[in-house]
């Protein structure tokens, strides 16, 4: 059964890959003096310029990650070397490697360390996955926006097949046919974790076959991997008449996706 | 169905929480100048006392988790504030936190730096995990225990109920009787990532409903959660009577564990 949640659904998740220029957020903390956590320097809450029905777009993250030397946080000014464009968050945005979008505010104008976490609309009412079951009445009636369990920070292991794309059509016959065809497409983990196998199914997932891999980018300093995973398999052509679909799933480490 | 593997079933894995005592491998390393990972320094290969039919045992990790500061590499020689028992590794172990065991060494006697992953037997014939399909013949014809995407590290999402125990006889009528009955167990997932929620079922997996959860240990200096999380949830003992069984379930982010 499918069913229209709350929200709405990023399918194979909003993945993409960009070179980020900016000052790490734990310089700039560290510079202004940030109290230690024991003096209840706990969460870093962040807002911007996007005056949304509920107010102002915030959120927080946590001390621990703003502050670790590995998670890479930034203050961002430049993309791919040119400087953010108004859509993209200009002047200066939030990049979080691993995180969902969702925690990475652009049009960034305040920085505020608390005790708490950020108490904006939008840290409790966006980007959180409740259980299926939970629809709008109940989540409200009984706080679900507000339990910890349910927050999305890091992204999940994800996963998508890139080719073949959406009705593309493949010859069997004449000058353009070919005996084995390249499955290929992306997967991903948050938190910078590596993905260390992708494998393929040709019969609903009963038995899956692993495919090569290529990461082009190398894990950073504190080996923390922050970009997607490219892989792909040939097959026979001949296979793919006889599938019942093709599907992908993702490794990281001994963990993976959930069955469908 | 379930087939025999070539090795064995840690069932819902082998874990316990204790506090060691010792010096951080990253600081020996360190003392001892080793190069960077441009010159060569991949790879932390360790090797203990314990001879075995292909000869001593040893593996070896990565540069990058083995200097990483968060985490919280050990040399160690006390546990719980005593020296090692011969059994757990007198003189000295290696301790990885969220690893799994077998790359924590007992009996250390050399760590040596090199480009290239341990050579040693028990590097690749140990702590693996391959795909239910690849059997014994198999796996040696096609190379399966040097595929990299096999290794065991990190250790995967786990949970485990503790109670009712095995055999456990439940009282529904007289002094002893309640009305109520507490499941409890833990949860635990490597890589120093914190469980965020663990839930149980009832009726073979349906329905999860949501757990209470303590975990007692706060996580260390960098953030990481060394320490297992215990859950419990309290229920009427009328459910237990028509429950098909006690189904636990964790939670790491937006991950999860593999259905059954």
């Amino acid at each position: 059964m499918i069913r229209q949640g709350l929200g709405f659904s990023w399918g194979a998740a909003a993945v993409s890959n960009a070179m980020w220029t900016g000052v790490w957020l734990k310089d700039v903390l560290e510079y202004a003096g940030i109290k230690s956590h024991d003096d209840g320097a706990r969460h870093v809450c962040i807002l911007d310029a996007d005056k949304l029905p509920n107010g102002y777009y915030g959120t927080s993250i946590r001390r621990e990650v703003a502050m670790d030397p590995a998670a890479d946080v930034l203050i961002a000014y430049k993309v791919n070397g040119e400087e953010l464009t108004p859509d993209h968050g200009y002047p200066v945005r939030i990049i979080i490697p691993g995180y969902i979008g969702g925690r990475m505010v652009k049009w960034l104008t305040t920085i505020h360390v608390s005790s708490e976490e950020s108490d904006n609309h939008y840290h409790f009412f966006d980007n959180r996955v409740l259980p299926p079951k939970v629809d709008a009445e109940r989540a409200l009636a009984e706080g679900w926006w507000y339990k910890p369990q349910y927050i999305i920070n890091e992204l999940n292991i994800n996963s998508a097949v890139n080719c073949p794309q959406h009705a593309e059509v493949l010859p069997l016959s004449g000058p353009a046919a070919s005996s084995t065809y390249t499955v290929s497409g992306y997967a991903y983990a948050g938190g910078g974790l590596a993905i260390n196998r992708a494998e393929v199914s040709f019969d609903g997932g009963e038995t899956w076959e692993l495919c090569d891999q290529q990461c082009p980018e190398k894990p950073r300093h504190m080996g923390k991997y922050w970009c997607w995973t490219f892989w792909n398999y040939k097959v026979d052509t001949a296979r793919l008449l006889t599938a019942k679909d093709i599907r992908c799933r993702a490794w990281q480490g001994q963990n993976t996706q959930p069955q469908l």
